[in-house]
């Protein structure tokens, strides 16, 4: 007999309405079987177990996810980088899904709002957060298969991020780039940056970017010169969709 | 402009042909394009160059096809056993496609009759079979997609090879084992050892196996114990293609 977490979850239909939208908005399409995104957010602190005893936590599924992950970023660094050699491919690709840029992918997705945890979520290290993204990118295979995979790895990871010259170190500021663009393209710019420690213990710093006198990216940082750095380099690469393939 | 490896290799129509007959045996079909399973097949000695002057050889494929086989098979291993987490599946998987096994794997198509090197095959390492192997998955991936390619993974990895009790260690002998199975089932075997020493230094030993009367497997090593456990390891698999799921 195969499990439902469905069933196990009934009691709480108006959260999983919620979880249902939440998880639409993120895949820009309705899931096929919204039980393995479910999966794909259930801590394991939750202790669910299947009919046959197996553990129903997202770690499996990270595993899927990361291996999933590794195969489309290598055919796009292949397919990108014709002069790249195996040892460059291989070190292009590690940068792409280091530990920090999972976590920063997961964050922008704000997975950890979806968690079923029994630990409050601020008792999480920073690796939950790259920790779910590969979950979903696993759930998302196994929900769609390898094509629609791609393509999701394409949305939120390729066009957005994985920029050649970014990856090879040859961009130093995200700042002066978007400066020098800004000026070449004859548009104006601003950076309001504010105090904003909301919560948190220490000082905090948020930012609005705007070019041509709308907002076109927002960051928050310890510092004023890091949540502009955060602003311009999301406002770079925002302007940058010069990958057509998936539109 | 893009380079034509066939242009490139015109001069040997005949041997292209021949190369063309090799590898529609090995993918069970006619490939689509030649040129990308050339490349597959073209050692870095032979110091081709596109007209951009990229590097044409096997090298960057290894990295794609090792990356197609890894997701092939965590999916695979997720997919097969519900019950292990992600420590275990990252160690099934890395006993799948250990150096060693893909090695063998090589071998076993015989990759290394098609190579183009300016190096005498007998020069090359053990590893060259693995490299070569990875090469054409990543060749495979590149002419006819993911679905296609975790096809062949299935027909030449996983159905004859991945075998979870065996991975696991539990199998100690495939001799023992597969004796076991002709005794139950009523079936006559036959080891027929002979020494093969061949062109070798080293002793060598083949053995045939019949199973009613019939050869089922070959194998050579340098002990008979060596030889008679490879041939049954072969013909467990042989006997035991219990995956229908691509046939």
């Amino acid at each position: 007999m195969k499990y439902s977490i469905r069933n196990i979850l009934n009691s709480r239909s108006k959260a999983n309405g919620n979880f249902f939208m939440e998880i639409t908005k993120i895949l820009g399409h309705k899931p096929k079987n919204t039980s393995i995104y479910k999966k794909a957010f259930t801590h394991r602190s939750m202790n669910i177990k299947d009919s046959e005893g197996n553990a129903i936590n997202y770690e499996r599924l990270e595993f899927l996810g990361d291996a999933m992950l590794s195969a489309v970023i290598a055919s796009h660094l292949y397919l990108e980088v014709p002069s790249g050699d195996e040892g460059y491919l291989t070190k292009m690709r590690s940068k792409v899904v280091s530990r920090e840029h999972l976590n920063e992918l997961g964050k922008e997705l704000n997975l950890l709002s979806l968690v079923e945890s029994k630990i409050p979520s601020g008792q999480f290290g920073e690796n939950i957060h790259g920790n779910l993204f590969e979950a979903l990118v696993g759930a998302i295979f196994l929900d769609r298969g390898y094509k629609h995979c791609e393509k999701f790895i394409y949305k939120r990871v390729i066009i957005p991020y994985v920029d050649i010259e970014t990856l090879e170190g040859k961009v130093i500021s995200y700042k002066s780039l978007l400066i020098e663009w800004c000026q070449k393209e004859k548009k104006t710019f601003d950076y309001n940056v504010y105090e904003d420690t909301g919560n948190d213990d220490v000082r905090h710093f948020s930012v609005k970017l705007s070019i041509d006198e709308k907002v076109v990216s927002k960051a928050r940082a310890t510092s004023k010169k890091k949540a502009e750095e955060k602003a311009s380099k999301r406002a770079f690469f925002a302007f940058q969709n010069r990958i057509s393939q998936f539109k």
